[in-house]
């Protein structure tokens, strides 16, 4: 089952990219991989602001990260041209706006893991790390970028 | 030497390689790059719990990013079936849980640089980033990945 | 226009390449990639200590950022022998030293990305990921890595 099919049978329509909000880039691809700049968190079109652990529960921050992976997804697909083409979602790194005492990353992750799972199926599983992070740009409660393979 | 003759000859043993906690796989080859996920810092088994600067002094936290270098290589010796098919270690991330007041980052980083560099030989030398973080999962106070190259 | 040109006509000398203060190397090359070891800021030869949001302005950090890229720049060069053999800048990852309520760690970020993107010209423009943590080795106040993709 293609990617398409998949995001469909879950009601995702892919959305628009967002313009780098600085002088950077969203994705560039170097022989195979493709590097995607880090997403930060949205919620109607603005950033998610909030810590978690203070005015967040881990389950909102689940579906945030839920939230950026689509606009991976989306970013990816403006990158590649199709999702069939990626042949591994090699690499996620999930930084997590924490209060000091905030220690469930992992769970908040799982948002935007089990998402990718889903949808790339033998191209899904990842390498992750996830962490409590000061502060993230525009206050937004998480951040994640990625790395993934496209097929030669 | 082989890696396992310098393992040998500081007693280390490879550990069982622990799985994920949560959505994400602890390693993806892609071509002659290996990505390994995050390795938290452990004590008997369970997360080795503490902030540096505050309940953790720089020396404990050496000697946690030296447990979780020992981890790195179980999980990268079960990847590739041979450690000494790795012919370079190419970057560390390490994130040390720390208190707003501490800044010894690269010093609690060395107990993992330095015993990679003992067992690795040439294969060895890295490139590495080290900082401080606000939390990590489990409150663990120490969390490194890891980029590896694999021989052809 | 070469990117030794590019550096003259800005009046950028290439600094010296300062030493890893640790257990690792400043750059490492697999394949055509070339992964550089963070960078901290440093102000007439020493960290350049503060925290942003606390000691210092988003302008002092921005300006932070581009004194690292000048840094990174002299590794890039003494790694590769020839700055026009970089084909791209491929990622950089921003740690900006945040008191907990800063949230400007883009605009601190572009002090860097602007300059690689002035100095690389084509190959210039790059992903990247920018957020706060608690802290950075030495109390410096911004850190940054990059990865580069070079000839063939």
């Amino acid at each position: 089952m293609s990617v398409y099919e998949n995001l469909k049978k879950r009601g995702i329509t892919i959305p628009a990219v967002t313009a780098p909000a600085a002088a950077f880039v969203p994705h560039v691809q170097t022989g195979n991989l493709i590097f995607i700049s880090g997403h930060i968190a949205k919620k109607e079109g603005k950033p998610w602001v909030g810590q978690l652990g203070k005015e967040l529960t881990t389950e909102q921050g689940k579906e945030a990260a839920r939230g950026i992976a689509v606009d991976l997804i989306a970013t990816l697909n403006s990158a590649v041209g199709d999702l069939d083409k990626i042949s591994r979602i090699v690499k996620l790194m999930v930084l997590v706006n924490s209060a000091p005492t905030f220690t469930e990353q992992h769970l908040v992750a799982n948002g935007a893991s089990e998402l990718l799972g889903e949808l790339f199926g033998a191209a899904g599983p990842h390498t992750r790390s996830s962490f409590g992070v000061a502060q993230v740009p525009f206050g937004s409660c998480v951040e994640i970028d990625l790395v993934a393979e496209v097929k030669a």
